[in-house]
């Protein structure tokens, strides 16, 4: 936990936090607010409800991973199909560093959510689902980038985000099944055959 | 709901179906010996615990949808490549009965539960990791008989079986984003990608 001395945003660090090692419905708000070192009658000055704090730890998340993260590699100046080895290594170093920390394979906070939170509240499901759209976009980024450089044939680029997120999104739901995320080291490659690319021809480091 | 005498059976019904629409953590004992008719106090005559009721409903599960839907088509006599069309034709028919019966479209019950219960349960989570191989284990089946009957090239079937079961599972996660089933119409073929083959040649048919 950081020392900010912002109350609302330790209220979110915490919630992701907690709800990520663990999951929404079994963590409350007195939880988190003992967590965040914040007083339970001050939650509802910063939000109107637990849903509303879910909105707010959605868009923080996808500002660090999604902004921060995801957008520099998928369209940056790297060759476009290698930018994908990158996201892949990231990701595991991201997965490894919260087992590290947390002692659980966490998976994708997102994808969590989604499949926790879909059929029971679909203010969070709404976001959710825009949010799975601006990560395809954001794939989408990288596949017409190498279809324009002709590392890729001309194939549906947004048919083949989406499959890659699908893959993602499954990949996921493994290393939570495993408590591994090196579970799915030999998986990541093929997804480079989702979108007609040879795997061999891209091969993510090894993350120890 | 059934009216089946045998309340141990009615149990595992009626929490099998209030998980898979809510959560585990959503719903409690009591709600779940509500549902089935079932005295709260003759709980425990049957279960040692909520655990242990969930459990039994991964086995039924598997035993309804692992050896009772997949098992027959994924190892039965149709042509290899094509026992997939069946098997996606199949999941698509059951998530649509589930929505229609339900109002929400609830993906698959074994990931599901893999992403709420995977670091908070260990004995779930390590029966949930055991169905998966048993079930990556019926797709091997039936790519090695693809790969006997010459339908694919000498592929690492072992490999190829767990990345189909982590798009399979991907997928899942999609249309739960979505609130809709029909979310991966379009995705559903790409998995034959995965396995070295042609999307093309094996195309699921439409499902209303």
């Amino acid at each position: 936990m950081g020392r900010r001395s912002d109350a609302r945003e330790r209220l979110i660090e915490a919630a992701a936090e907690l709800w990520h090692v663990r999951s929404y419905a079994d963590v409350g708000v007195s939880e988190i607010c003992e967590r965040a070192g914040v007083q339970k009658g001050s939650f509802y000055h910063f939000f109107s409800s637990k849903r509303d704090l879910g909105l707010a730890v959605i868009d923080a998340g996808w500002q660090r991973i999604g902004v921060g993260e995801m957008a520099p590699i998928l369209t940056g100046p790297e060759p476009p199909l290698e930018r994908f080895a990158r996201l892949f290594e990231r990701g595991m170093e991201l997965q490894l560093e919260m087992k590290e920390a947390s002692g659980v394979t966490v998976g994708c906070n997102f994808g969590n959510l989604v499949v926790e939170l879909s059929t029971v509240d679909e203010v969070l499901r709404e976001r959710l689902s825009r949010l799975f759209d601006d990560w395809a976009g954001l794939i989408r980024h990288a596949l017409d980038d190498a279809v324009a450089a002709g590392d890729l044939p001309e194939i549906d680029t947004a048919l083949a985000s989406r499959a890659m997120l699908a893959y993602i999104q499954g990949m996921g739901v493994i290393i939570k099944a495993k408590d591994d995320p090196h579970a799915v080291d030999d998986l990541l490659p093929l997804a480079l055959r989702l979108i007609g690319a040879d795997p061999a021809a891209v091969r993510p480091a090894p993350v120890a």
